[in-house]
């Protein structure tokens, strides 16, 4: 049996590796990122988000890139079996149309549906479950099993873990610890305690598997993820600086800028303030690479307002607005200081998994 | 050769194990526990803190304590053969005098100094350091070469861990990360992203060992640090439910009665302020349990002389002020949901190097 267990209901994906997917990030995580991250191994996710009038176009996207593989060539042949596109899709819940995401997953099902920050946690998830659930396409090959699709909910405690599990019974639980990039729970722990606490909370038998998420930036991490109970993990920043990411040319130079990113990156709401975004739920924050926004608004108490009108002046700089001095908002984690250069989807995910078994190797000594 | 390098320089410790030093933790890291977590094959730390008219009965203790163990215990050889208690000494160097200190340090040196949080991160460390190494106690048996203190800096940055090993040449850098109990950077990453930037920028060939503090609660999570580069750990709050730690007895419930660490347990100024703890540089704040000193303040913005004031009515209630109803502050990381129980240190020490054994066996099927 290959050590991967989701390589069974994700066939495309590496089996010998750890689970690695790519963060349905607002904006960057196309369907040109999704389909590179599933073609290497990963399992890649397109950023439905709140609003979700570019979400059809980008499936069809997906669908005619799948398609133009070579038949071969694992995508194009699940897609067949399963009649589900080779990705996952993320949503943002306390803003997404419920009736909307449906009636659109059921003309383009993708493999999985990653659900984050409902209003009412998880009691809000629990439709969006149960209708996704029900639309399960029909396999185009009479031999195979339907495969439904998989529902993967994001938390970020112990409690939200718990009750999720409870309430939703997800597919897989993607934990996310406090050094994530973008939006979180703004009180929160990091991988290091919240993922060991939450294998330690859920039955153990009906154990749903964990992917972790915050912080993951390399191989050292990921195998310190695997150490805490994980079977895998999401990378949102890393991917920022990623050939196929569709990210401004501004926000990618400060992400291989940036250094030391426990202490050049903050978490805070002005980020959200500043671009007008006011759907959040309370108990979120985001954390981005510092920057005016963030100083005039705190050292300098700059009213809301204010700080508003110089963000959107600073939109006519373009790639120029970024950068600690300027005010375009770079959302990243706290592996920023470790991501360096701009690879392609199957680079990162391959130095990864390298970089992983040399930590692995690493750890045998004291066995 | 032992995998564990510093087994070398403190030949008690267990050379097949990493590292595990026990936080000098102010009031509550004594001779006691020092001396435990020593004997059990770790490296015990006595807070030395910033007021130091204590620390002189506790070296003392610790000396006694030292040359009752029987003489084949490694304990009083290496006490013998050095000169040098077998433990540390933790001193907050914002607050501490560094004449006293070094008087005190003269008259009972232990074999390392664990130096943090200076006003002016490195260079207030530099004369201290410097000190410290002069005192370097006859051998008391002429054929062992003389061995000098070793210096420990903490640092919460990858700029702090580099300009300290530029300026100060540590024996052992303590990498702390954002999820630690009591004080440390406000703004920080978890060690998920700090051991590993920090390794990567530190020059390879003189690389000082890193130790990890911030969340090491358990063996996954000791051996997650090891995955991102340090060489063994610290811990703090897990030795807070330990038999031989000076802790009250509200202290400890809350401790063990506290889960979900990063929704229980917050960062703030505000314990600090309720206790009229006035000298901490701006730059750190403290972790710990949500209590109402913290819901008086940030939610119902009582002023910190009315919070002060409920602060000392509630030490009267002795065991009972501590709790999420209480004021008495509980200072502790986002482990705390992890420690259930009080056991002794050796017990403690074991229980981790063997969860961490486990942890690290899980992983081979991945290399």
């Amino acid at each position: 049996m290959p050590p991967n267990t989701l390589h069974k209901t994700y066939p495309w994906i590496s089996p010998s590796n750890p689970s690695l997917a790519s963060a349905p990030m607002l904006n960057i995580a196309t369907a040109n990122l999704a389909i590179s991250v599933s073609k290497a191994g990963g399992i890649g996710f397109i950023a439905g988000g709140y609003n979700l009038s570019g979400l059809s176009a980008e499936l069809i996207s997906a669908s005619k890139q799948t398609t133009s593989l070579h038949p071969t060539n694992p995508l194009p042949a699940f897609y067949t079996d399963t009649g589900l596109l080779p990705l996952g899709v993320g949503f943002l819940n306390w803003g997404a149309d419920r009736a909307e995401a449906i009636s659109i997953l059921k003309q383009h099902p993708p493999a999985a549906v990653w659900l984050f920050a409902p209003t009412n946690m998880p009691d809000d998830l629990l439709e969006w479950a149960n209708e996704i659930r029900s639309i399960t396409p029909r396999s185009k090959t009479a031999s195979k099993p339907q495969q439904r699709i998989q529902i993967w909910v994001q938390v970020g405690t112990v409690h939200e873990a718990l009750s999720a599990q409870q309430t939703l019974h997800p597919d897989v639980i993607v934990a996310q610890g406090s050094d994530a990039g973008g939006h979180g729970l703004a009180r929160s722990a990091s991988l290091m305690t919240l993922l060991p606490e939450i294998c330690s909370t859920l039955p153990e038998l009906t154990q749903t598997p964990i992917l972790a998420a915050g912080g993951i930036s390399t191989g050292r991490s990921l195998a310190a993820a695997l150490s805490l109970g994980a079977v895998g993990a999401v990378m949102g920043t890393r991917f920022l600086a990623c050939a196929e990411a569709n990210i401004a040319t501004g926000y990618q130079r400060e992400i291989l800028r940036a250094t030391d990113g426990g202490a050049s990156t903050v978490r805070s709401t002005v980020y959200d303030s500043v671009r007008g975004i006011h759907g959040w739920p309370e108990r979120y924050d985001g954390r981005g690479v510092v920057n005016h926004s963030y100083i005039d608004s705190v050292e300098s108490g700059m009213d809301d307002e204010e700080n508003r009108r110089l963000y959107r002046l600073e939109m006519a700089k373009g790639d120029d607005g970024w950068g600690p001095q300027g005010r375009m908002t770079t959302y990243a984690g706290t592996g920023v200081g470790l991501v360096n250069r701009v690879l392609s989807a199957e680079e990162i995910l391959d130095e990864v998994w390298e970089d992983m078994k040399r930590a692995i190797g690493g750890l045998t000594a004291w066995q």
